[in-house]
């Protein structure tokens, strides 16, 4: 099966599963209304689907439950979007090719739309069914970490610090390590967790997450020099006008160009640790470092 | 035991298990400082000393779970506070006698050590030794719940509609319920899990913790009118300023000051189904109506 494929097969029925998570809770209109503007507004579903991906690699059958753990990392990643595109934040008014979720719902209703999904998050993994609660215990305690302070969060913290003078190299793959790769991380790691991978298969698994998330990274910071705004759907030559510490910048367009390559090999090098058909991601790896958006 | 006496026993390891929860995780030195920044700046602990109130009225000797869970709660009414005081939500430069956070570390970091606590407290849950995990998954599920759309976060967004227009009292009661009631619910009602109470005694404390909570809020907006801003540690005469729906400008003074003898009287009364010594919930009761602060 090719990825274009598997991604056909399982969006329409993960989205179908994000949108019902918010749309079956009882909460004024007008704040699920902001919530799901922000989910619905599309993006490629990366890290739902990296759930899935290893899921289909174990020949996980349990796919409700994949489903309700990538909609759990994307209203993290959603609400991180909303609060990242707020004007004390990055002031950011387009998104996805559309207008960000305070220009549509002003600044206090997309904070707390935000911070209502950062919370939802950890209410679907408790109450997913037929998962133990060993599981979702292990699980809800990887997402915190992840998408909190030592993760995500922090790593927007570094990132605005960053903003402010020259990072070295360690400290931008720092930044990205936390900021993006802790997020990637769990949701490949959730579908091991999922799946009772062996500790050999989800160390390799981890491996090759890092990897994506420093070569999706790179691949951000290339596509802001390279790239159109029509089609990243977000203004292009941010990072340059705002002399923002970047790999490109760092390395110059052609090195970052090659660590990218570096980091696909090495994410490929982990596959092969696994004794399985991993078509599905190789393929994404391909796909992330060849993306146009 | 007086309630001064089991807050004083209380307080200091509290307050020791909340900051060390924050000071462990390995983050950004400036986030942290900000989240325990506004941990710090005090408060009257009410939600923390509920679970722990709760738990002594079981004889229950877990009390270091109690501690954690009563930091989460904590972790989570703090950051509720640092991102209703930003600019873009009621714009407050003084709250607790101290400057807000963002007036100290900016609107950015704020909002980032807001979103951090949120998530940290579900990880703190997670963590919990010595708790199955079957009980930190019915705790997880609850505090989600309790904390965001479906309760204090929807409420807020309630509560910002209710500041464009007058409000029935039936529609201010559903604000406070959603705003305040359902954390200090979840407050008083993980106490009864962690103790393993019957369902005779949960359903009554959850009694106890609705009327409470009402009381809390309606003595909240007395104190609005007849408070100093030296005595509440934040601006008094708000409220009336903005024009805001509260049971004052509702019911009158008097009205007010009746309704929260009501409910106090419907709290004792809960607690009269319980066949323990509730002295402890019974002063705390008091407490709550009489406060100057």
């Amino acid at each position: 099966m090719s990825l274009k494929q598997f991604i056909d097969d399982h969006l329409p029925k993960l989205e179908e599963v994000l949108y019902d998570l918010v749309r079956n809770i009882k909460a004024p209109a007008q704040l699920k209304e902001s919530m799901l503007y922000s989910l619905e507004a599309g993006g490629k579903r990366i890290r739902p689907l990296f759930v899935l991906a290893v899921c289909d690699l174990f020949h996980n059958n349990k796919k409700n439950e994949a489903y309700i753990v990538g909609a759990a990392v994307e209203m993290i990643h959603t609400y991180s979007l909303i609060h990242d595109d707020l004007p004390s934040m990055d002031d950011d008014e387009m998104r996805r090719g559309k207008p960000t979720n305070h220009v549509i719902f002003g600044d206090a209703l997309a904070t707390l739309a935000g911070d209502a999904l950062n919370t939802l998050s950890f209410g679907v993994l408790a109450r997913m069914e037929s998962v133990t609660s060993e599981k979702k215990v292990e699980l809800i305690n990887l997402l915190s970490i992840a998408a909190g302070a030592e993760g995500m969060v922090g790593g927007q913290v570094l990132d605005i610090d960053g903003e402010s003078r020259t990072l070295s190299l360690p400290e931008l793959e720092n930044v990205h390590v936390n900021k993006t790769g802790a997020l990637l991380r769990f949701s490949i790691e959730s579908g091991a967790i999922l799946s009772d991978a062996t500790v050999q298969e989800r160390s390799a698994l981890v491996e090759y997450a890092h990897h994506i998330g420093l070569a999706f990274q790179i691949q951000d910071d290339i596509l802001d020099i390279v790239g159109t705004t029509e089609e990243l759907g977000k203004t292009a030559g941010k990072d340059i006008e705002s002399h923002k510490s970047t790999y490109p910048a760092l390395l110059t367009l052609e090195g970052a160009k090659q660590k990218l390559e570096e980091h696909y090999e090495l994410a490929i090098t982990a596959l092969r640790k696994i004794d399985k058909n991993t078509t599905i991601l190789e393929e994404f790896a391909q796909y992330i470092v060849k993306r146009h958006n």
